[in-house]
């Protein structure tokens, strides 16, 4: 046994280290936060610019790489870089590097320092070294500072610096491609259908996709304008398509390729003076591995789930973004929800990493992530649930600086009680509400997850051995949670909105009941009592977005409640499939008809048609039906609770860092196979089950519990569902 | 006279938004702080470039300009950015800007927020809006957030945002050259002496400049290698000489000027495979004003003063640099000097802002500036200074954000006694030791320097009204002060090098004591045992740098001892213009010999001859012998207090903001001319003087004191020098 462990954990160091391959290298975080708000820049609004609204923060500028190297015998490298770059090698060898080749030098032997000093203000500096044995991986140094000159944090004086760290990479393996001319690859994909009409041309390429609209033997001195729409009647609405651009006739007759990518399933094209043979589109995407799969014996089920699955696909690009169409950004809040979805469908650490590092940016902090308190929060979560479903310490310990200097911000702005509120600056975002909401003063939703970034920090710190910081965050843990008691109203069985001046509001709305029961911070008995006072409750205002009810129906499955929560994926997001939809919205409110439903924030096509955080039955089915979450760290512990919910049967994969967890469940067989780690499926029957390798535990009442290894072999569970 | 004073106080109002012209305008300090790396990344080293070795800050890549403008008729305004960039005004007028020419749009009748976004990583965001009445300026608002966004500095509330301030500018006032693009002039220079020699050609142009150098008719197939010399020696040494560069020549016979500007007095040019048919120079060099002029019976010390002058004049660029051919890098220490400098000569206010905000960088703070910790606190004193010298308050509000975070950084690096020491990654510099010294511990010359910084932050919260910052910082002065009498020793008359365990160390240097003289931080009788003790005393390591005779002379001068003075400056000064010195150098050793002058850092040319600290004497001459220097800010008052120092007579011109100071001495006449503000002319007569306008006041024995209005009319004198 203890064997097979050891085996697991160099797989998990080995996987920590993945990108540890010869690569390029930069400031961890640096590229990541460049190439993401190079994504979010992008975005316009019916021909317009739309740059965040949010500060962007730069990179360092002036970067040092540095290996120390103990070479047998003097061993040439190729240097590439990106930006202006000096290569010191000791005292006596310093060369310039060449801006447009790789700079040749060979080095003694015997023990050398490698510097490479890169300046680049346009793009982040990198470099890639190319040798028989040395080669540019995370084990370079990095840092903006001379390694004698690198001062202490003296607000963390315990803590690793965030200014000398292992450099930064993200699979970008090409030595001939730098980092900034990184772009997602295209594919070809032709439309289904062509529509002749007054004054234009209206192509259907038959679902929710992105790309760049190609011409074939463009040809013509004049224009061409190109509407784009999500629907038939956004492409054709020159007055309110939300997305549109024109572009002059290049000169000569040639294939054509615009510009701009965009979302779009329809594209009407109005050409003035342009005449073209044809139009096709070049598909982008994110090359991610489609490691999930989920069937059941309900093929409305299927769709949703391959519908979430298309939706979570179109909106992993650059970084994971809220909407194709609109805003096209990273948002801390959707950002979030990707993550957790992708765990349960791509497992792409990559746009995982450079989606936290975008959100966050650079140093001071002097304002929220996106500008939201909450969003703030949501990011100290969402790195646990990285470490949690990746075991990637390594990176943990990179971003764990970011995650101090974005805590003092937040704890500098704690009232005299040591909780938070929404202060000058400060947008207490939440959800978008239908009705009038009080948000000022102590809202019970920041509370808890400022606690829960708390209990992040000091489950951190404490990760990476950093006590005395670890028992800091424990103690306000214990504080912010003593104090979470003051929300509960014990008439109305429910945590109300908000606090003033020491007095409870008789505002209630789900959202901090909701996250309460989740994150266990209400005990059982308020758990059942919020489920029927709150959450079940028609007189507490219902949620609009998906983007809670993804918390809603987790809170409810985490109370057992997946026939409730399977009703209401087919009611609501099979309600979107009848309406046609080829990916999930970003809101969809079942009581509207016709073009009504493309409407929001009153423009007739505000509406994003393909939203992330639409796509949440993805996860929620990994998670709560199929039941597969890690117990430990990077799956080296995991939990399997199959629950049917009603179906007869559903068969699915769940990745894991390096290998899956496939479950078979019907009313009277559960069969898992696992790859890697070590685990428990845990079920309830009627009868005394039986179990083909290893042996039954009873746990509780018809609750029974079975170890799993991740040797490969199938389970195999013959019970009798309740 | 309250109208007079009226009249000057709008004058210096005028003054300090004198760059309020229609004008480029940026977030202030990013475009200086980039700029001025741009010239110090501009270094090298026998062809190697050298970036700076201290941390480069960034700048903000994303900025949104605003104006608020009431309209009485519709205005057309043109837009000139750097960067993409959005213009919005009101909800409905939204326009994409041109990058290549500018946007123009017009603007409706009525209240408009016109707000300009730009986005920019490679160079500095920066607009240029001109209309008819709506044009840039200093009264437009630059922050990175949106302003509902804009958030409190919770460590200082009641201070200023730094991250919503008017936009910064500097006289970049043609739209169509970006200040991406500024150069410094150049103006076309011949040599005044060729050599052919074995191998090349030396060309000498009679004195140390700086600039490009420029062939006449080049042709060849070949390269050209320049090698530059401060002296014929080190052009002619291929193997030291410290600056050198090839450049292919280019196809086809032109006029070819070299990619790179460079100090020289000498270039030896070999040219393989090329010829040419002459070689000039293009002198490049800062415009500034020669606002000062000195003259006296002395025709050295004129001689002293001129190659002061332009000493000064070639260590002007875009910042105030150390010397001229190496490093070439702004540095705080030889920058404060340089600023001094400056008030007795060009009075150039951009120059001297450009380089505060160079050294100066943007947060966070993770080292000190140049990573050098005297250099954090004199970068406070410079600050003063140039608000002392120039009156420009609405400079001192923009700094005053980084002087917070800068002082921030320091406090949270005291000792537990609240003193000062060098910590990981600082370095404590002082000076060039030509013996060991121990620099561990409380060095009580950080002492001094921290304790001015901390009355310099006092002085700059009070002069803004944040009172309880100013508060803050004056009960920290009074601590530290009343730390300061620990250092001393009464048995030795001196202030004691450092202090370790609470025990004063044996080790003395002229450092400490010469500041706490100058600065006051010692009573009268301690000045005079100083004086003795250690200035005079042969005994106390002499100091080896003219950077720290700068302070030395100063000591000197503000005990009274011009005449010592004068004689120190014929002899040290006066001895480098025997060696044919053109400008003064970075170090000088009279016991040296030949080319030994030369050397430095164990290389044959390692010294620099032309060093902004080596031109001390303009400041001194000025300020302790002219005896001018502004008693309110901005010369609103000032104090004259003339001293022959040994010398019959001199004549001189001091600059003040908007005008000047002359100021004619003799033994027996004082003549003065001011042109704004009031003052005081303070003198020694052993009779009774008289005065042809206003009235002697006797002040003390032979002290008299006579009150200068700046109305431009001549205060004549007479008296008899003691």
């Amino acid at each position: 046994m203890k064997r097979v462990k050891l085996i697991f954990l160099l797989v998990i160091i080995y996987s920590s280290f993945s990108s540890s391959a010869q690569t390029w290298v930069w400031f961890p975080g640096d590229y990541e936060n460049w190439l993401g708000n190079q994504m979010n820049n992008r975005r316009t609004e019916r021909g317009i610019d739309v740059p965040v609204q949010w500060k962007l923060d730069n990179h360092e500028p002036l970067m040092i790489f540095t290996k120390e190297v103990n070479l047998e015998k003097p061993e040439e490298i190729e240097v590439y870089a990106e930006g202006e770059y000096v290569i010191r090698a000791g005292w006596r060898l310093r060369v310039n590097g060449n801006k447009n080749r790789p700079t040749r030098i060979t080095l003694p032997v015997g023990k050398n320092v490698i510097e490479i000093k890169v300046v680049n203000y346009a793009t982040v500096p990198a470099i890639y070294v190319k040798g028989n044995t040395i080669k540019t991986d995370t084990s370079w140094m990095a840092s903006p500072l001379e390694n004698q000159r690198i001062t202490v944090n003296m607000k963390h004086p315990d803590s690793p610096s965030g200014y000398y760290m292992n450099a930064g990479s993200g699979n970008l393996n090409d030595p001939n491609v730098k980092p900034s001319k990184f772009k997602l690859p295209t594919t070809p994909m032709g439309y289904v259908e062509l529509k002749e009409m007054a004054g234009g041309k209206l192509y259907d390429f038959g679902k929710e996709t992105f790309g760049f609209v190609k011409f074939h033997n463009l040809i013509g001195t004049g224009k061409i304008k190109l509407q784009y729409g999500e629907t038939a009647e956004e492409a054709l609405d020159s007055e309110h398509c939300e997305t549109f651009r024109t572009y002059d006739v290049p000169k000569g007759k040639a294939d054509y390729i615009v510009a701009h990518s965009n979302s779009l399933r329809y594209v009407f094209i109005v050409a003035e003076n342009a005449q073209f043979d044809d139009v096709s589109l070049l598909y982008e995407y994110s090359p991610v591995e489609y490691r999930a799969s989920f069937k059941c014996n309900d093929d409305e089920l299927n769709k949703i789930w391959e519908v979430g699955r298309y939706t979570l696909q179109l909106t992993t690009r650059e970084v994971f973004i809220d909407g194709i169409k609109r805003d096209r950004w990273a948002w801390s809040g959707d950002a979030l929800q990707s993550y957790l979805m992708n765990y349960y469908m791509f497992f792409d650490k990559e746009t995982t990493k450079r989606t936290m590092y975008t959100l966050r940016g650079n140093d001071p902090v002097i304002c929220h992530l996106n500008n939201i308190l909450d969003y703030s929060f949501y990011w100290f979560i969402g790195v646990y649930d990285y470490y949690l479903y990746t075991g990637d310490k390594h990176f943990l310990r990179q971003i764990y600086p970011k995650m101090e200097s974005l805590m003092d911000f937040i704890l500098e702005r704690r009232n005299e009680r040591g909780l938070v509120e929404g202060l000058k600056g400060d947008w207490v975002y939440i959800d978008w509400f239908d009705h009038d909401v009080d948000i000022t003063g102590e809202v019970s939703f920041e509370q808890i997850v400022f606690c829960k970034s708390l209990e992040t920090m000091a489950t951190c710190a404490d990760i990476l051995g950093i006590d005395r910081e670890a028992e800091k965050y424990e103690k306000l843990v214990n504080d912010v949670k003593s104090k979470l008691g003051d929300f509960w109203d014990e008439e109305k069985h429910a945590i109300v909105f908000n606090r003033k001046n020491g007095e409870n509001s008789e505002q209630i709305t789900k959202h901090a009941n909701m996250f309460a029961v989740f994150y266990d911070y209400v005990s059982e008995k308020q758990k059942e009592q919020i489920k029927n006072a709150v959450i079940l409750n028609p007189k507490i205002p219902a949620i609009s977005t998906p983007y809670m009810r993804f918390y809603e129906l987790e809170a409810m499955c985490s109370l057992g409640e997946q026939d409730y929560v399977l009703n209401e994926m087919k009611d609501y997001w099979g309600g979107m499939l009848k309406l046609g939809a080829t990916s999930f919205w970003e809101k969809y409110n079942p009581e509207q008809t016709g073009l009504e439903h493309y409407t929001m924030y009153g423009r007739p096509y505000g509406k994003s048609l393909c939203h992330a955080w639409g796509a949440s039955p993805v996860y929620l089915l990994g998670k709560y039906f199929v039941g597969v979450k890690p117990t430990k760290p990077g799956y080296e512990e995991f939990e399997i609770r199959p629950v049917l919910g009603g179906l007869e049967w559903f068969e699915s994969r769940v990745p894991t860092p390096n290998g899956n967890i496939d479950v078979y469940a019907a009313k009277k067989e559960i069969r898992v196979t696992a790859t890697e780690g070590e685990g428990y499926i845990i079920f309830n029957s009627t009868s005394l089950p039986k179990v083909n390798i290893g042996k039954i535990e009873k746990i509780g009442e018809h609750e029974f519990k079975v170890k799993i290894i991740g040797d490969g072999l199938e389970v195999k569970i013959e019970y009798e569902t309740i």
